[in-house]
């Protein structure tokens, strides 16, 4: 355990915010109290983290109006009526628009809450508590808030950001390893699409992830979370390049929505679909074989599925890819790798080989 | 009838926007056309305006892929669950982030519509087409969209901006009298708000107005949507004095929330609320009694009520009032008037005069 907070500021103009990472950042009740601006504050949070990390966070909050909300856990409550649960309870205690809510627990949580905050009176403070590996890297950075629909995931929601984040590294030692290996596979996206240099340093370093060294930990969360800010600095309401963020998630939503959403994990799915990604990359003359090879093999030991599901068919992933948001106008855009360390978004698919990657659904 | 167009720029930065206003202009199909970017138009209306404009709009859109959703009519069903149908179409049909939602219909209408706009795959294009004088002074400006709870009216939602609004003003030949009378109400709060001379001219012409005379309609349009425009421009999230335009909002609300929303309309609401706030700017030392006077006269002439509900105690107006969003902190901040014409947002009230403008309920 070290007390060293490394702080990444994401660059938004007038909204732009900080990033706190270190372990033990819970215990430093300055830290959150200085963001928290009004007397009211709703924490939410899920049945699996309040035991674990509710009672240090409303410690912190003595003397507000302070409240929490413990919701039902899992990807299957990322619903417009969950998110109505917290507008109950922020009207039932008559919160105005001075509270602040903060979200404690993974990226549903985060999802949820950064909803209810943009819509809430039409938008309310907003602070994040991410505990997962996944969330730690992905939502904690990028304004990307909403909950799911039945006819799609993430197809309702806002881009809103938070006042800070706060990211104690310490929470993932009660992170199933399921769950870590999940967050890794989002660790590992960003050294494929911008950084060979930490996709070689993710390749020496795998073990001692696995076994949540701090420093190594810090690193890759770190990392992460400066590439993903400099992306949406660049790109906040995705246009252009934010999309690169998307490598490997056109194939995995396609297999969370077949598979309903929360049997495969999130991070789970995109491992998944970047060696799908890798193999049409390959198969376009742009991805060598070896590259191919190397990204395989590091998102097995980080344990983490490298096919689709045997039983899903090229119809399913078609059908599925046909409503997702990185269509516009008609055509399937998808993010591909011309190197490794170098993705693009390309609309130029022939229909043959795309095909072939569906069809083959593994690399050998 | 004439066929002169006024334009209207909203000036936001990059969100800026025109609003054309002018007998006619739903027939002029290239007004529509030339601000839908994509290929998918969604239209949403309700059931009451389908049947007298929807087939007009639909003929301007030959050649995208243009769709309708009618919704029951009423304050009833701006809801979360009525703007799920709008999502749920949208999903059904594969609307992607280029289509368009153009709202045609009241303020119920273009409220839930810039919501789901606002939401659908975290913002897409949004047009409106306001039918009601209530909606085209009122919501065609500011960027407010939303929806109630059965908590509080309003209270989730967001601030976004369309790519244009359409007024025709001969769609208000098929308004009912009584919702031309609710649109008077927000035409005459302007010139309470900040423009004494307005207020004259709406003296001397609210026989006109009430005849739907075009000029004089299309004259208390444009000079309403500027004045908001302007405020709106200086204070795009009402954080100051865009607070001006909820005088008689405050009251106005209790009296929509005891009555039940739509048994009041809401300009109804805000004509007795507008009345209490001169009550009580007049128990302050502020406005003169001639000038309270004058208001009531004016409010009486444009068919509109000037008391509160009977049966509404002190009571009833603090519970409701409590919850408002105009409060800050746990203060009751309300907007009254130094003089007809200059309108403050104030939380130094004594209370015992507040009681007294509660108790009274009139002026005589």
């Amino acid at each position: 355990m070290t007390d060293v907070t490394t702080t990444l500021h994401v660059d938004l103009g007038e909204r732009s915010y900080p990033i706190y990472i270190g372990a033990g950042l819970l215990a430093q009740q300055s830290l959150l109290r200085q963001h928290i601006q009004g007397q009211q504050v709703l924490v939410v949070t899920n049945a699996t983290i309040a035991p674990l990390y509710l009672s240090q966070v409303m410690d912190s909050l003595h003397g507000l109006q302070a409240e929490s909300l413990v919701l039902p856990d899992g990807e299957a409550y990322k619903t417009l009526d969950t998110v109505n649960l917290i507008f109950d309870q922020l009207l039932a205690s008559r919160h105005n628009r001075t509270t602040t809510l903060i979200a404690l627990g993974g990226g549903v949580i985060g999802d949820m809450t950064g909803f209810a905050a943009a819509s809430y009176q039409r938008g309310v403070n907003f602070i994040q508590i991410p505990t997962t590996l996944l969330s730690q890297v992905d939502s904690s950075v990028g304004g990307k808030t909403g909950v799911n629909h039945s006819l799609g995931k993430n197809m309702i929601g806002a881009f809103y950001q938070p006042q800070c984040v706060l990211i104690d590294t310490d929470s993932l030692t009660t992170l199933p390893q399921r769950e870590l290996s999940a967050g890794l596979a989002e660790v590992i996206k960003y050294g494929l699409l911008g950084d060979a240099d930490f996709f070689t340093w993710q390749e020496q370093n795998i073990d001692q992830l696995l076994v949540l060294q701090q420093e190594q930990l810090a690193y890759a969360i770190y990392r992460s979370c400066q590439m993903k800010a400099d992306i949406v600095a660049a790109d906040e309401r995705e246009k252009g390049c934010r999309a690169l963020l998307n490598l490997g998630h056109t194939f995995g939503h396609a297999i969370e929505t077949q598979q309903g959403y929360g049997n495969w994990l999130h991070g789970e799915a995109v491992a998944a679909g970047m060696v799908m990604a890798a193999d049409l990359s390959w198969r376009l003359g742009w991805l060598d074989k070896s590259s191919v090879g190397r990204i395989v093999d590091l998102l097995r030991q980080a344990k983490l599925p490298v096919e689709a599901p045997e039983d899903m068919t090229e119809d399913d992933f078609m059908t599925h890819m046909a409503v997702d948001k990185k269509i516009t106008d008609g055509r399937l855009r998808l993010v591909l790798m011309q190197h490794l360390g170098d993705a693009l978004v390309t609309s130029d698919i022939a229909a043959p080989l795309l095909q072939q990657t569906l069809q083959a659904h593994r690399v050998n």
